[in-house]
Parts: structure tokens; sequence; C-alpha cells
């Protein structure tokens, strides 16, 4: 650059990248440890886990989805159980499932795949399922637990930006971590898996007057907004490790279409220490997590609560 | 002042004192309302809302609490029942009680005073109640209402803060409130309650590396550590609104007694532009909180979840 100093000067070189913490090549190895591990456990126990996926409509995003987790469930040696129920489905027909779900010995881990058709309480079911099968930790049970930090089931997402988190940095503790985006699914239950790491948590939303200034503090950068390159290059602290959980689909000017998330990945490589792509970063943690869950679900079950 | 200006000048007056969060003043209006509010739910339903206080053990401090929760809970018109069980209580004892009281329909509400005697284990008695009659609002399913915002019971120390803050304050949409001290009893609740009314919220605790940097960033600021003073005058930001939870008995050099608070009151009340006193200003309303608890328990379990 020849033109003025920026007003923060940036002790990185001016061809730093940041590296690429590559979420695929992860999922694939915690996918493949998973596989070993159920292996281990139908050897030890004679029993396989198994995992119930509900689907309620035609939601044609959910088809895709759900598929996905019961192929690689599948894939991992698991049982992999699906339930396509109609767009009609009554909430007692649904409850009704989720109960007998609940008392069937050889599924261990029930997943309501989210959003419900109007008219379906998401909440109610939610919390039809048991504690011990509510493999995406959505539950308030498990969403008690992880805010008193007891040992119990964690969302998918979340767990494994945590999983990232803890393979790139180890401990963490003292580190100052800024969340934008505080939803029940992913930003919420993420501030306190990192209070419970010992860091300094910062919690930013759409009421936060300046989010810009509020991440230039993070060590660590969690965006879950759902608006695409939220943030740019100078939201950064240079060397912050950045984990973009955004995915957004949108149609190139040639009319292909391909993904975005929350970061301006090209600005921000140049300042972060260490960022997620997208695709290729959060995204394919979230099933891997799910397995995760899943065979976590059938040793609480199996071999007691010390599992 | 005479010497150099400070680094950061403030825009209050030399003579700015911070107006007096008056919680003693609020606990007892609280007080009177639920008394008045329990009249018209004996009117309407015949029935009186009961508590159930559970000691085990001897510890003094415990005994003075306790005590003052009966008697304000009586004082309310409520029923409160006092169970005080010997330190050599063992954990089947404790659940057999809690659970003749789950099933008992004139009690409303029950809340075993932690801590509780070693060997006894805190989270599996609390978890023991059930989650309607949990007036501390310290079980998992309370804590899990909490984080995924559902309406649940919220622990009193946490509830008592937010209702000063309303007060003071209003609206408190993207306010930026710093949390020091995260447990599990007031400084997590509470920085959850703060994002639900829609502040951005940062949480401090004992690893954060500059306290102090983040503390003069609020705009409201809670400091629960049990740390005495450990706030002090530059830590605040002009104007801002401080909630000092802290309470540390302390000798006086003429050999008395006096309370002090988490913050260094006569520092603040220099900067802040409105303070909770120690004593005087959070304390107080957390027994009120009880007493709210209890007659919103109570309404729920007769009138129903709407109530
Ligand atoms: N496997 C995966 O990788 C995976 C899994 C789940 C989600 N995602 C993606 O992650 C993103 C977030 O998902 P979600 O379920 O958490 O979404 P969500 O429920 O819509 O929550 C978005 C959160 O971001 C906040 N927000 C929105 N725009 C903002 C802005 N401009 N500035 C600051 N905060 C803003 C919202 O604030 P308010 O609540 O105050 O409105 C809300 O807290 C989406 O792109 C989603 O596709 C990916
Ligand atoms: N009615 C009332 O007014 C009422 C009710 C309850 C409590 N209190 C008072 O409130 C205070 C806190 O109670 P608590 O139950 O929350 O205490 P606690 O369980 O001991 O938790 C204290 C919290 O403060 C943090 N902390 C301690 N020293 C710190 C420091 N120097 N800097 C930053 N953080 C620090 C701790 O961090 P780590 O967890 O990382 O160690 C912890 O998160 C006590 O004084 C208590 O007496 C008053």
């Amino acid at each position: 650059m020849t033109g003025p100093m920026s007003s923060t000067p940036s002790p990185l070189p001016s061809d730093h990248r940041a590296s690429l913490i590559d979420g695929k090549a992860f999922a694939t190895a915690l996918r493949q440890t998973i596989r070993q591990d159920v292996q281990d456990f139908r050897a030890r126990h004679g029993i396989t886990p198994g995992l119930a996926v509900v689907l309620v409509g035609n939601d044609p995003a959910s088809e895709v989805y759900v598929r996905n987790k019961a192929i690689q469930t599948h894939h991992a040696g698991m049982r992999s159980f699906m339930h396509m129920l109609p767009e009609s489905t009554s909430e007692q027909e649904l409850l009704n499932l989720v109960e007998r779900l609940n008392k069937d010995p050889e599924i261990h881990g029930i997943l309501v795949q989210l959003p419900l058709p109007g008219g379906l309480d998401a909440g109610r079911v939610t919390n039809a399922i048991l504690p011990e099968k509510d493999v995406d930790g959505l539950g308030v049970v498990n969403a008690g637990r992880l805010a008193v930090n007891q040992p119990g089931i964690v969302p998918c997402t979340p767990l494994g930006c945590l999983m990232l988190l803890r393979d790139q940095l180890g401990d963490m503790t003292g580190l100052h971590a800024v969340v934008i985006g505080c939803s029940n699914l992913v930003g919420k239950p993420l501030a306190l898996l990192l209070l419970a790491e010992g860091c300094t948590v910062s919690i930013a939303h759409i009421h936060t007057r300046d989010t810009a200034a509020l991440a230039r503090e993070a060590d660590i950068l969690v965006v879950a907004t759902g608006s695409r390159e939220l943030v740019r290059g100078d939201w950064i602290k240079p060397g912050a490790t950045v984990i973009d959980v955004g995915i957004t689909r949108m149609q190139t000017p040639e009319g292909k279409s391909r993904l975005v998330g929350d970061v301006a990945f090209d600005e921000a490589v140049k300042v972060a220490g260490r960022i997620t792509p997208v695709p290729g970063g959060v995204g394919p943690m979230t099933i891997a997590c799910l397995l995760n869950n899943t065979l976590a679900a059938a040793r609480m079950q199996v071999e007691g609560a010390g599992a």
C-alpha cells in the first residue's frame, strides 16, 4: 500500500495470510474416530447406537439436511431411523411419536428437524424428548446443564466450533471471546461454552451499538448472524482467531450459486491469525458433532452417567 | 482539584454525586404489593401460598438467612414451613423430604438452603425439587428456561438486580452491560437476563486480563465477586449505573463490624450516575424476590402456565 498509514497500524507483514482452519478435514477425522468407537462399543456391549431423525413437512432444505444426517449416521456404523411425516401432522401425533422413541431401547438419540410447520410448537416438541436422548441439545434440561456447567448434551454447531477452537488454541483461559449473534441454537450456547473455557465473553447482537469496536477487542471472534459479510477486515484484531458460522447462499453474476459466510473473507484473511473458510469451516462439523452426541448418548444410556 | 487533568477528563461536575438506588425502599414496596396480591389470591382461590425452607446442619449464617426468609414469608401472609435437619442427615433422607414436599399440595415453593454440609450433593438435591416449586430457580430446568428465554423461575438475587435496573433505566436495549463475576447463583443468570433485555453483555471473572478496561465500557456495571472494593472509581464510566451485589463483613479499627461491597463506594459515587449502596441496595431485594417467586409459583400451580 502506498496510501497514508491506517490509523491502527497492523503489526502484521503486508503479505500476511491467516492460516485456514480446516473444518472439513477435522470433521472427517472425527467421523473416522467415531466409526472406530462405535465398533468398540458394539464389541463391548453387543449394542449398536441408534439415531432417530424426525422430519415433518416438505421443506426442501430440511429434506437435504435430514438425508445427510441419516447417511452419515449409517456410514459411522450406527443405526439410522428416518421418520418423515406429512405437513398435516398434529402436535399430538408428533408428541406420541417422540414418546414411542423415548421408550424404544434401540433408539439412543432423537432429533426433530427444525423449523416445524406452523401450528406445531417447537419448544414443546423439543422438550418432550428425554434429555439423555436429546442429541441436538436443544431441550431446556440440556440448556440448563450447559448454563450451570454440568455434564449434558451440547448443541452440535457450538460444539463443533468449540472443538475447532480447542484444537487450534488449546487452553483459552483469559482470552477475550466476542460472539456476534445470540440465538439459542448457536450464539448463546457457544458463549456459555467459552465462558466455561475461562474466556472473558462478550455477546453482541442486532441491538449492539458499536459491534465493530467490540469485535476489534476479540482474541476469538465468533460470528453467527446470517448477515452475510457483516464482519469486515478492520473489525478484526490482528492475529485473532475468527470462526465464521454464517452460511448464506447467493447468486454470482454468472448465475451460479455460492456459499458466503458472515465474514468478508478476502479482507479478514489479511488480518486474522486463523480463520474458518465458508464452506469447509464450521459447516462440516455440525453433523460430525451429531454423530459424536449420539455415540455419547448411547454410552450414557448403556454405561451410565460416568461414561 | 488543582492537579493536572486526569487522562480521561470526566464530563461530570467536580461535586457530582451518583443518585442512590434505594433497594431497601424498593423491597419494602414490593413486599407490600406481594402481601396485597397474596390476599387477592386467597380471596380468589381459597388457597394460601406456602413456602417450605429446608436447612441441614448448624451453619450460623444460614440459620439467620433461613429465619429471615421464614419471618418475611409469614409477614407477607403466606404459609411458612421450616424443616431444620441435623448435620448427620443423609442425602437419601433429604431427597425423601424433598419428594414429600414436591407432592404436598399445600407447598408451592421449596428452598433448600445452601451450602449443604459435606457429603450432600447440592446439585442432586436442587434438581430433585419440582421445577414449578423451585423458587430459588437453581435447578437445571429453570436455568435452561432462562438460558433459552422461556418463562420460568429466575434466581432471587439476579431477579432483584433486574427489577432495580428496570425501575431505574426502563428500556435497556443496546446498553452495554458488564457483569463481573459469573457464579451460577448471581453473575451468570444476571448476564442472561440482561441479554434478554437487549443489552450487549460482557462477562468478566477471575481470569479476565483487564477487568478495569472492560468495566470502563459499561453503561451498566454489575459486580458480584465477593472481592471487597474490587472496583475503583476509575473503573467506572462517568454516568454509568452500578449494581454492587457483593457483601463482605469486615472489622473497623474501632472493633465494630460493618458490611462493604465489591465497589469502593466513596470513589464510585463521584463517577457513577446511579449506584446501589451496601447495605441497603441489592441485599434487601433477595428475600423480597423469594416471596415474589413463591407467589408466582403458587399462581402457576393453581391458575396454570399463563399466570
Ligand atoms: N452447520 C452450520 O454451519 C450452521 C448451523 C447453524 C446455523 N448456521 C448459520 O449460522 C447463521 C446464524 O444461525 P442462527 O441459527 O444462530 O441464526 P438466528 O437464529 O437468525 O440468529 C442470528 C443472531 O444474529 C443476530 N444478528 C443478526 N444480524 C445481525 C447484525 N447485523 N449484527 C449483529 N447481530 C446480528 C441476531 O440478533 P437478534 O436476536 O437480536 O435479532 C441473532 O441473535 C446462519 O447463517 C445459519 O445459516 C450454520
Ligand atoms: N442478597 C445478596 O445481596 C447476595 C446474594 C448472593 C450473593 N451475594 C454476595 O455477592 C458476592 C458474590 O456472590 P457469589 O455467590 O456469586 O460468589 P461466588 O460463587 O464466589 O462467585 C464469585 C465470582 O466472582 C469471580 N471473582 C472473584 N474474585 C474476582 C476478581 N478479583 N475479579 C474478577 N472476578 C472475580 C469469580 O470468578 P471465578 O469463578 O473464575 O473464580 C466468580 O465467578 C458475595 O459477596 C456474596 O456475599 C449477595
